[in-house]
Parts: C-alpha cells; sequence; structure tokens
C-alpha cells in the first residue's frame, strides 16, 4: 500500500511536469529546441524620435510588436522616445554601453564620431531609397556597415526610409544661390555641409526642438521629412515656403542597432526574427510615407494656404556641384572610410546607369505628354 | 530498499522527462506557449518559377528558410520549382484545394478566372514598386486582395518585386506602332491586351519555355524581367534588340498565397512569421534586381553585343493611350472588381501628385546637366 502510494504519488509528480513545462504534444525535436530557448528577454529600445511620432517613431513600436509576436513573447521590448531615458542624440553611446539594448535612429547623427557612418543614412544627390536597399543587401553595404560600427559594439540593421525628402520650410523665398547665404537652418548630415559651403549655417537639432526653433526664429528654415511627417510637426504654423525638391536626403535609411553582447546572448531564432523583423519595417515605413505624403501634402496646401515651390535649376545645379566636392572631402578618411565611399560610389555609378534607362525613364515615360513633359 | 529503488525511479524517471521535455529553466509563461506551438508542420510550396531561377525563384527558397530559422523548424516549407509537383499555371488550383500549402507566383497569371487579379500584379503605365508597397500595406490594397482571393480558399501576401521591367527582346527593330501589327509576343496580363489592342498577338507562357519559343520562333519577342534575370534565361541568344522602358510591368508585386484551412491551422506566432517574412522578401527581392540588374546589362552589352534601344516617344504615347482604355474596359466587372480599380486610381492618383515634385523631380535633379537633362 506505500509502495503503490509512493508509486502514484512518482506518476503524479510526472503528469504535473508534464502539464506544466512540456504541453501535451510528443517529444520532438522543436520541443527540444523551444524548452531550450524559453528563457524571456526584456529588452529597452530607445528612440531620437519623440515618443510615436508618424512614421518615424511609428517604426520601433511595430518592430517591438512583431518581435513580441512572432517569439511568443520571449522577445520582450519596450520602446522609449526620446527624452524618456536618454536624449536623442545620446542613445548610440548608450546602446553601445548597455544601458539600453537596442536602439533606431540615423546614421548622420553620429558623424561629430564617425564621419562615415552618414553614408549609411542619406548622401546628397546619391542614392533613393529603392537604390539604398539594393546597395545594404545585396551591394556589400551592410557588412560595410557592421564593420564599421563593430568598435562601438554595436550591430547596425536597416530599419526604415522616408523616401525622397521635401528641400523643407523656409520663412523666405529662395532665387538664387545667394539667398542661401547667412540662411540658419536646421540640416544634419552631410546636406549641413554642402550648406555651409554655400554660405548658410547648418543646425543640427532633434525633431523635438525642431518646431519652437522655427516659430521662434533661433533658425530661419528647416528641413524634416515630407507632408506627412512635416504635418504631424506643425511646421507650417511657423513657415510659409514649402520647398521641393529634397537634394540633401533622397531617401535616407533609418537604423536599428543592437548592444552586440545583447545580440550575442540571443539564441539563434531570436536572431533570426530581428534580421528579419527590421527588412520588414524597412518595407513598411517607406510604404506608409509613400500612402500617406500627398493627402498631407494637399491639406497643407488647401487647409493651411501653403506656397509650394520648386528650387530653381541653377541653385539645384550649385548644391550639387558643392554635394560632391562636400562628399569626396569627408571620406578622405581612415582605409574603413575610403572603402566605404568607394563601395558606395562604385555601386551608385553602376545603379544609376540601369535606373537612367529603367525607373526614371519609365516615370517620364508615363508622365507623357499629358503635363507637357 | 524497495520501497527506496522505487523513489528513486521516479525521479529518475522525473530528471529524464525534465532534460528531454523541458530544458532547465524554471517553468514559465513562455515555456507554457511553446510547448502549446510544438507541432512541426511540414509544408509544400510550389511556384510559377524554375527551381531556383535567379531573383523570382530564389525568393521562395529565401521565405522558407527565414520561416525555417525563426520557428526552429516548427514550420518547414519545401519549395518546388514549376513542374516539380505542378505545372507552372496550375499552381492557385492546387493550393486553393490543399494539394500544397502555399504557393509563389505573380496574380496576372490568374486572369482568366479573376480579371481584377491582375491589379494585384502591375497595371500598364501604373505604379513602381515603391508606389504598389503603399498601396497594398498602408492604402487599402491587401484588403482588397484577401476579399477576392477568399472565395478561392487562399490567403495573398506581396512577396516580392522586380522593379521596373524591360520592354523585351524583339527581333526586328520597332520604329513605330505599326511595327507592332502581327508581332507574336510573350507577355502576360493587361500588357497582353494592350498590345492585342495595336494589333499584335499576345502569347502567355512560363518562364521556363520563353527562351526555347523564342528560339524556334514560335514567337518573334518576349519580354521576360530585365538584365539579371533575362540573362539568367539566356535570352540574349535569341533575339538581338533588347528595348527599354518598359511600359507593361512597371514594378509587378509577386504573390505568395497560402491555402486558408492551412493558414488557420496555424499557431498566431506562426501566422505573424509568415507575415513578416513575405514583407521581407517583398524588399528582398527588389533590393537584389535593384543591386544585380547593372552589371548583367554591361555583360549583355560587353560579352554578347546586344543592341540597346529606346521604344520612339510617339510608340510609348500610343501605348499609355490603349492602356488606359484597356485597363478602364477590363475593370467594368462586378462590384468587387469595380471596388479594386477605383482603389487602385484613386491611390495612383494621389501618389503620382505627390512623386511628380518629389521622386520623379528629384530623379531629373539628380541627372542634372551632366547629361545635357
Amino acid at each position: 500500500m506505500r509502495l503503490r502510494q509512493v508509486f502514484y504519488g512518482a506518476w503524479a509528480l510526472l503528469l504535473m511536469v508534464g502539464l506544466l513545462g512540456c504541453g501535451t504534444e510528443p517529444v520532438n525535436q522543436a520541443d527540444l529546441a523551444a524548452a531550450n530557448e524559453s528563457k524571456v528577454y526584456r529588452w529597452k529600445l530607445i528612440t531620437t524620435w519623440p515618443k510615436n511620432l508618424p512614421g518615424l517613431g511609428v517604426a520601433p513600436e511595430r518592430l517591438a510588436d512583431h518581435l513580441r509576436k512572432m517569439s511568443n513573447g520571449r522577445l520582450d521590448i519596450k520602446v522609449y522616445g526620446a527624452g524618456e531615458l536618454v536624449g536623442a542624440f545620446e542613445i548610440f553611446d548608450a546602446v553601445s554601453q548597455g544601458t539600453a539594448e537596442m536602439g533606431h535612429g540615423a546614421a548622420y547623427y553620429w558623424r561629430g564620431k564617425i564621419p562615415a557612418a552618414q553614408m549609411f543614412a542619406t548622401v546628397p544627390f546619391g542614392m533613393n531609397a529603392q537604390e539604398m536597399n539594393g546597395w545594404l543587401h545585396h551591394g556589400g553595404g551592410l557588412e560595410l556597415w557592421r564593420e564599421l560600427y563593430a568598435p562601438f559594439n554595436l550591430v547596425p540593421f536597416a530599419a526604415g526610409n522616408s523616401g525622397v525628402q521635401m528641400a523643407g520650410w523656409f520663412n523666405k523665398e529662395i532665387n538664387s544661390i545667394a539667398d542661401l547665404n547667412g540662411l540658419k537652418m536646421r540640416i544634419p548630415g552631410l546636406g549641413g555641409e554642402v550648406l555651409a559651403r554655400a554660405g548658410g549655417v547648418p543646425v543640427s537639432l532633434p525633431g523635438s526642438e525642431v518646431y519652437t526653433a522655427l516659430q521662434t526664429g533661433v533658425i530661419d528654415a528647416t528641413e524634416w521629412v515630407g507632408p506627412y511627417n512635416d504635418l504631424a510637426l506643425s511646421l507650417h504654423t511657423a513657415a510659409q515656403y514649402y520647398y521641393y525638391p529634397g537634394w540633401h536626403e533622397p531617401g535616407p535609411t533609418l537604423e536599428a542597432f543592437v548592444n552586440k553582447d545583447a545580440w550575442e546572448s540571443l539564441p539563434a531564432d531570436l536572431q533570426e526574427m530581428i534580421s528579419v523583423a527590421t527588412r520588414a519595417i524597412n518595407e513598411d515605413m517607406l510604404s506608409e510615407f509613400t500612402a500617406r505624403n500627398n493627402s498631407a501634402l494637399v491639406t497643407l496646401i488647401e487647409e493651411h494656404d501653403v506656397e509650394v515651390r520648386a528650387l530653381p535649376q541653377d541653385v539645384l545645379e550649385r548644391l550639387k556641384t558643392l554635394s560632391d566636392e562636400v562628399v569626396a572631402e569627408s571620406m578622405q578618411g581612415d582605409e574603413l572610410t575610403k572603402r566605404i565611399y568607394k563601395s558606395y560610389s562604385d555601386y551608385f555609378s553602376a545603379v544609376k546607369n540601369y535606373h537612367d534607362i529603367s525607373e526614371q525613364a519609365y516615370l517620364n515615360a508615363r508622365q507623357g505628354s499629358d503635363d507637357g513633359a
């Protein structure tokens, strides 16, 4: 009797363990793998964007959602807006040091520390979104980006793109290159250097500070993104003229980066989820901006009387000449910087050659004679 | 002694179960979820592409790889090329009926059965890749596509895009619209109908049959994709002239579809993996074509003496007029067809309005006076 009790007790224990830990399916390889990787990773993701800003700020939230759902909660990432844990421009160092496991921003913000980082965001008169994605994912770009960030203990991923940006908001008309002289403008990265060479005064500010700076006259002009995002920041209430086309950010890649120790602590399936989900977010942000920009543009014009103006052709020509100079000079750094510049330039030259007869030729053919083009 | 033996035996069993099925971590929610979803789903994916064809055929293989890695083998998909299980143009019915769980193809192949399906692949003189992705994922397109395929027991996803295609390979010069008269050309979907209206004879053939048909003179011309993919099919050995720009497929979306019963049998995490991985593949295919087309173009010109020609402007104008007529007439079907056409048209008109001053204006500004444009 006592023997039987013990025996039954042991089976009851076995049954409990089965119910709690093993499910009702027969043991198989997937069970084993799942059991070995059952740890929950609770991560912090810090961003350069105001919390939940449409487009840019929504991307890391969607990334975290995908990862949570795909992993059944095993990778549980909480997103913090700029200033919630650290300031917008402190996220690179904070993730590098492990204060948070992950960040979402734009690589040109780190140009003071790593000039070559700018090539992984956007280059004035350089590649558009589709071309950047080709370089990063099938042209050797991502491997160079990983090499560049490795000494900072970070693993970068492309995680969003706004498409061609607008040239920005101005409180005065731009009729000639001379009108840029003395202009105080919020414009980051290489575009800012080009403006400086044209006699302007570039200022780097996070998104949360742009509106106030423009409203109070600290700056005379600003670029931000495009109609959908700019409307969300109410930039139309602080400036009168809205210029196109953007020449300075023709398809900026947004970045996600992961602290390297945190990355290496992940099992292979969660690593793969991050690699795949960032690619999905990379497509998603561009898709969302593409879908929403026009109705925001119509709102800006029809409800807010914004004046949309084209930059004069000779201003664009001059900016292009200055851009080519600035980019070439900025990338005369160490051996890795030179390799990055060469990789970008060689690829750009090739992709542009084909796009002349494909993407661009098609857009112009589609335009046809409807518009007199 | 005997009692102790039984007791030890029970603990040994417990320990074994622990090692086999539960891992060494304490039991938590993620364990439970993982255990509940430990079933392995072994699926078949059938495609319209030759096995492992660069670009198009590689996409479903990469999709399966991502899913296998993310799920630790719980979603294990084997990819079959055209003709391995069923013929290229039989995959829609085969997945609909459950012969395979998943398919990868292009929606215009199903136009005989569902004319409106063509709108989810590509429309002559319509949207490019970036614009299609915006419509599908943030403009209501995907929801309409799901509604259209629901009666066929299929759940569709966007899963690849080639970008603007080339106008194709021709064994005679095209100097006027009259040169299309009587031309037997492999060209699927709405583009084929436009050719018919211009007096040509459109033929629909899967990729595996295109080369032979052109080589043997069954057809006089063919479009396929672009330099990277066309080189892989050796089309340059069967035709002399390579024309641009493609007007008939300005950014065709490739599709993945899942049998609805198979879809509903999946736990939520695996469903999310399919949703996310198809988005990643959607970006990846476009990136790969973008990165590889130019070097293939250079090979075609320099090593194979291919003559690259522009379609005359008046031919493009006439094809555009015919396209607008054909698309409008083809979409006068049932209520859902009309809704799809209206959604596409309204979105296209809006996105084109913005891209006139952003993507297109930028490409033309970048071209600058270097090329006399």
